[in-house]
């Protein structure tokens, strides 16, 4: 058997999730069951059917986006895109189920969790948290930290969110409670998790031209599908109406500065896949908290406009510094993505808020619920960074690091680092 | 012109593919019109529009697995990404078509097939027991016997559906009568085509990276849309959304069943692409038969469970076996992902039928349909071996197996294996 | 400083897409709002909250059609990736906020354009003209070019659409004024910048296997979803059904032909990525216009299937004769694909009209709208084509044709065109 420090998952990794998942049937057989449609006062059995299925379609938008979205968006290294798109998928579907419970026992009927269509979509939501953090410790971590990370992040995300909404603060595309919350929560223990020798960089932290194009499959659907994830929980009607018609055109907005941005950055005038993989999409993080409210789409533009830039200057000037000064090694650079639209969101809110963007809404609330949710993620990631750091959960030496050959069986490559060879063939003729 | 042997398609492959659709256009011109809304006794017109618009959402993901799950799940083979896509559209886009009459002819109005939403998500159903099977021949077939298997297997799926229905069984998310039959199917078919010289390997049967990294985005759509796939002809309301909640949880479970696995059963404890591109997606394969039954979500989660594993043991242990004894070639594993999962899906039926999951149902019919369903798959799937095997069909020789050069257009590659020279050239200067 | 000759975009570009992008926002500030629900005389409030959420997921599918569909299936080219997907993207975003303004501009309701689920789909299908084109420019012209291009054909577009209206002519699903429109602007632009030294080809024109498979994503994405685009802005219920119904179909039976005629085209019988990737997507063209009419599946199937076979036909043998003959270098094919099938469709719709396939829909005035159609194009695209061949949009020298390397950082090649060296790193020590 391997040492209790070596990079072998055979045994940990599979009795962690092994008895991940049972714990989780065992909570599910004491506390979930299906919607039984008790009458909540204000609808009755046909309008809950219709709501279902009239929601779906946002709901498979939402699902789109987390599984194919994020997990596509990082496959832009070119020897992790196992990893970034299939440890992607395990934290996702490990963290929905987490996140049905660690959500609903917040929301308790008679003691249960009624499953219906909002709690599939916030449970796809409670993931996007984990998945933004993944980024910042991309090509650094094990699958059995990703796993601990999930559970840790949700549960604290879960109660976050509690609490925003105790505030009585809004956030319906989540720029705070999603965006900066999973964002800080990954630079933070990216921090504890800093690793000196790749302060050079390393090897395989690139991109090969056909990763670039995988990743933009992740950049496009996360794209489209942006109007989705802002309206999925929105009130119906002209509340949803208004989120998909902002986030569309804040969206449209952040495409022309993140081009335009791009192109001025680079001495050459060229344009650079890292921004437009990822400043593209900050408009849709940034529109985020003031989505369903009565901005006006020149003002979701105005929104978009910014977040194309401040993402586009991030990815150029701050995230080598946070490298070099902050020591935080951002792999996907969700500082630039997630974290500083987040805030632009948040504060967005506010703003929208002070202005009577939407009504029973405070501007003092709002910046409560920025500040509590870049607070509660810094610290939680803070202590989840140090839980990580323990060194029996088979991380990857540095120099294995942005490898997938470490946790993966990988077809042969030659020295020149072209993949030919031997990849995985199903008829073997040995077990 | 070529001899009758030859494997040069240019006229027994298009004489084929224009005779088959002009007679198809033929009998859509006498039996298939417009569905004209008849009063069918308990829905008038408004209803029947608003369930066409509701149900095409769920259509479209059914749809989505078909052409991109199924096709780009078996792009994994480093030179058969062509075939793989290629050829699953040509047999998908004249299945649906195929399917639309062989299933039509059972439920005649006035003698005519109307199309409504049902009978496009039931063609679409149809095709993709073909698309299982030709994951069990995958590579050693020519485009011109997979036309021809899809002509005897959706005529024969139709029969069994029928027969399946007229036992009084159900078969919602069909475990049995597409997963395990599709998968027998094609396993029957492929032992008569059983090859020899193929029993050690083949070099062309092997992925390299970014061929399975295209497999990934098969697995993801059709793990993302299983949902809609188990639940898009349930009837409305709570049988629906259950089969959706089921779904979505099963499949969940199956994740971390079959990652855990995969790492198991490899004694560096390293995850294995082949595992995580199927075995991911038993879950819904197994949940399919109950998926609108009352099993609760914990309960489709312990489908999901036992999936993941079965499949994923099924991979490691099973399919060398079937190939060394038995002789059946089964190159993408379908009797994992679809013949275990399938029958584990109807053995759950049974019980949950046993148990009161679902009124009017009774266990020993749903036994009676599992057996029917595999014993039709088996006896059809070995006639269509025969029929397959006569030696003028433009199989392959075995040294082309897997190759997709040998039916494709391919762009010139180095002795490496690389590819890197012309391809296609749309403008070109001599036609 | 560059050269206002040189390639160099960095200012140019950047100007002028911020530029865009401010102006865009006041012209919104000024005429865009969202729609207030006032009474249209037949629906009520509740009715048009439902028709939004309703007409979403088609809404969606049209969107995945711009972003994924037009940008991955232009992907095909080996060094033209980044800029396929790339600037597809930045057109369409683009492009769809300029549509709204150009088409709202005939619509105001009180001075103001009211945005709803309507003109978001219609601002999406504007896109499409453009895109199109840029297909038959693919390669040849630089980001601002492109951007230019934009502004006129989308005005020019929502003029032409406007009068086709006024006609009285009808083309749900757009063959005549997006499809034709859109290819022979393109090609008479492509007219004006014919390029003399890449009459015998461009050693970058072509394909490798993995760039034919990502146009495969493309090509398939495209083709799912045909049907929402047929018939997302048709009138609900029967008509829309009947779109969906026909353009299913019609695809279907396109495919079988494509396939067939491919095979029978080439001498050797192999089918060619060209004609699956495109040819095989002519039905949903085709059927356009008299997708909402009584024509019939089986009428529908003939569509597809004559479609099917020009467009294949067109591949091979015309477009080296419009390269050659008629100095009009069409990089994608889009006169097989939009041009050609385009006129089928307008051809179709007259037909149909003329035997009263739709009430109210005269031959001649759809004669009309398809005369109009071509010739507001080509005057369209010559005149844009003199614009564009002005000296200083950047546009490239004929020797870095079809390479991404003169407007994007590319990661380095080995000179053999293996792509391997250090591509981008989001971390860089140095900024």
């Amino acid at each position: 058997m391997a040492s209790p420090f070596s990079t072998n998952m055979r045994f940990k990794f599979s009795v962690l999730a092994i008895s991940l998942q049972v714990l989780i049937i065992i909570l599910f057989g004491i506390f979930v069951r299906y919607d039984t449609h008790h009458d909540n006062g204000h609808k009755n059995e046909t309008e809950q059917d219709n709501q279902f299925i009239d929601l779906y379609p946002l709901f498979q938008d939402v699902h789109v986006m987390i599984f194919v979205g994020f997990g596509f968006l990082m496959t832009f290294l070119k020897r992790y895109g196992f990893s970034s798109v299939g440890l992607n998928m395990l934290i996702a579907a490990f963290g929905l189920q987490w996140g049905t419970l660690m959500q609903g026992l917040w929301h308790l009927h008679d003691g249960k969790i009624e499953i219906d269509i909002f709690k599939m979509i916030n449970a796809d939501f409670s993931t996007a948290t984990v998945l933004i953090s993944f980024g910042a410790v991309l090509g650094k971590t094990s699958p059995v930290q990703m796993l601990i990370m999930a559970i840790i992040e949700i549960t604290v995300f879960a109660c976050n969110e509690h609490l925003v909404a105790f505030l009585g603060a809004t956030d319906v595309g989540a720029s705070m409670i999603i965006h900066a919350f999973g964002a800080y929560f990954g630079l933070a223990a990216s921090r504890v998790l800093y690793r000196p020798a790749l302060k050079n960089g390393h090897e395989n932290e690139g991109s090969v031209y056909h990763s670039d194009l995988f990743a933009m499959i992740g950049t496009l659907f996360l794209w489209m599908f942006w109007p989705s994830f802002n309206s999925a929980i929105a009130d119906p009607g002209v509340y949803q109406q208004r989120a998909i018609v902002n986030t569309y055109f804040s969206l449209a907005a952040c495409v022309l500065t993140a081009y335009a941005f791009s192109s001025l950055v680079e001495h050459k005038g060229k344009l650079d896949m890292v921004h437009i993989q990822n400043a593209t999409l900050a408009g849709g993080v940034a529109v985020g908290t003031c989505a369903d409210m009565d901005i006006n789409p020149f003002g979701a533009m105005i929104i978009g406009f910014i977040a194309g830039i401040i993402s586009t200057i991030g990815f150029k000037f701050l995230t080598p510094i946070l490298a070099s000064r902050l020591k935080i090694q951002d792999t996907c650079g969700v500082h630039n993505l997630h974290g500083l639209p987040g805030i632009l969101g948040g504060l967005a809110g506010i703003i929208a808020a002070a202005i009577g963007g939407k009504e029973n809404v405070s501007a003092s609330m709002q910046s409560a619920a920025l500040a509590a949710s870049i607070g509660v993620a810094v610290l939680g990631g803070l202590i989840t960074g140090f839980i990580l750091k323990l060194p029996f959960w088979g991380q990857p030496p540095d120099q294995n690091c942005y490898d997938d050959s470490i946790y993966w069986e990988v077809p042969v490559e030659d020295e020149q680092g072209n993949h030919y060879g031997e990849g995985h063939n199903i008829i073997k003729t040995e077990a």
